[in-house]
């Protein structure tokens, strides 16, 4: 009854989701809506490596085994201790005759769910992994379920900078489909509009004909955003702090905006954006460091009747659409390509 | 520039939002949008007043001098521990001219938004008020602003019920609005659908020509939903396993829900919600243990091409619409007399 999550990979304990799962079945042989990657390498959680490398003193040897070990036992490489995955870049070997997924046989991909819900099985003991580093060369196959999600790597982009882009692929996605679904004339404020996620969001709004201001927490944020192009305005203030974000961005767009993006990892953001907002506005909530009451208590305590979005990491199309928006925005690949560098 | 909130209330710190001020200024003499209300009564928030109980060993005249410092020392009832506070019940003394609240000089009240951010003064010293339990009889006077929320108590409803249904009056007029946003026929399931939220979410949904259907957890649940005749379909499942809801729900419904509303007020329902919901369709997050990242992630994983919404406690009108729902739905509003009743 509920198809493409991967039900009958469910080992044990059984009933569960595939990411709940303590063991997965990661046979070769695919069902209808299934598709099968060769894998080349994998990108461990950061989470994940450094809880196997700590608790192994760095001996990499000692990790590679613990790695083997694990998905070996679980069909998935999920770390117990860290629930955490990573995700994993291959080449697709075969495609399930239902499969709705949008690759071809040969494809280079990289896969956009976590590797904790991933069937996986590894076939050449990591023999070229030193275990020292996130990193991994790996051979073997993994497993995409026909609600999995999956980017083709463009040809054009060094793989690390497609993977950045992948990483937030979801920001610039959503605000365009909010900004077209706001009637007449709109403005949009992103909070953190420097970032990775805020640019492309930025962008994005551009692109759809909105007027952008883009705030920003230093001046050195800000002359970057304003050299990369895609914010009508620029303002500095502490999202923190609602009254000088409110003020900020009413001050540069001559009133509130009618859409606001939240993409600044820190807590405490919420008020400021939701007073930021028109009412009949929407406010989409990006960072992982919103908090669900302080968004649902503020809004109700300011009397402000906007919509407020959990920002779904999923939209249709979203990586082919944040990949365009890079390619025709120079000024925020180069800030993407800066931050790479930088890392 | 931020109008309606109250910034010109704020004594201390400058600059923040009435709500974080350590001190208002609750001084009788009305801006233009303000609103002065003679307070009759306080209901205390549940953990304040346990706490001053608690603190005191139970000794009322002392919990009592400790209300009375705190409203005296900040202008406002916000206990400074638990940083909640409570709302209050009073009669309409003066409105601003520019004031937008809907509510006349003499209309009894009850404010929906927290005392917290209320400027309030008491002028009775208590004496009717034995410090025994949450509900403060007093004299004094409150100031609303431009932005709060203000509900006028029915004359055919005894204010228990009142209360009980202004506490939760946003979820069933964002469910309407919800429903009413969605083309062509709409179905709609309630996770807690036998709750107060629940009910009036389910009663309006189907006022709205949804097909409805409540998921609860008990077969005593059942039953008093199926009483209460707002409820095409009802499942019992655990709102917490994600796989049961999803079957639970496509199975009442014929397929997954265009909308689904999670009223259950425990961590864990984002992604059953999720995957009951059709691709395109909505949820709407009234539960506070709803998980900011869970719901995001989750949908994510499942590759759920949902509108996630933060259930906002205030649409305009709220109250009102929520109360003719009550009145127009004899099943709901015996479930609530029986919830007040049970209490």
């Amino acid at each position: 009854m509920i198809v493409g999550v991967g039900l009958s990979r469910v080992l044990e304990p059984a009933g569960v989701l595939p990411q709940a799962a303590w063991r997965l079945d990661a046979s070769p042989v695919l069902g209808a809506d299934e598709v099968r990657v060769r894998v080349s390498r994998l990108n461990l959680d950061a989470a994940s490596f450094r809880q196997l490398s700590g608790k192994h003193g760095g001996d990499g040897a000692a990790v590679r085994s613990e790695v083997l070990e694990i998905v070996g036992a679980r069909g998935k490489m999920h770390n117990p201790v860290t629930g955490s995955g990573g995700m994993l870049i291959g080449v697709v070997e075969e495609v399930g005759p239902a499969s709705s997924l949008p690759v071809r046989v040969g494809d280079r991909v990289a896969t956009l769910v976590s590797l904790t819900l991933t069937p996986l099985v590894i076939d050449d003991g990591l023999v070229g992994w030193d275990g020292l580093s996130e990193q991994v060369p790996a051979s073997g196959h993994a497993i995409l379920f026909g609600r999995s999600v999956v980017a083709v790597l463009p040809d054009d982009l060094a793989p690390e900078l497609a993977l950045a882009v992948f990483d937030v692929c979801g920001a610039p996605a959503l605000t365009d489909r909010v900004v077209r679904g706001h009637a007449g004339p709109v403005s949009v404020a992103v909070l953190g509009g420097a970032g990775k996620s805020g640019s492309l969001a930025l962008a994005a709004a551009k692109a759809a004909g909105a007027r952008t201001c883009g705030v920003v927490v230093s001046a050195a944020e800000r002359e970057a955003l304003v050299g990369a192009g895609v914010a009508d305005h620029v303002a500095v203030a502490d999202a923190r702090d609602p009254v000088a974000v409110a003020a900020a961005v009413t001050g540069a767009l001559g009133g509130p905006a009618t859409v606001t993006v939240v993409c600044v990892d820190v807590p405490g953001c919420e008020h400021g954006a939701i007073l930021a907002t028109a009412a009949g506005g929407t406010v989409i909530f990006f960072s992982m460091a919103t908090s669900f009451p302080a968004a649902a208590l503020g809004a109700e305590g300011l009397a402000a009747d906007v919509t407020m979005l959990v920002g779904n990491g999923f939209v249709p199309g979203h990586a082919v659409f944040a990949v365009e928006v890079l390619r025709r925005t120079p000024g925020v690949r180069a800030l993407f390509e800066a931050r790479i560098s930088a890392d």
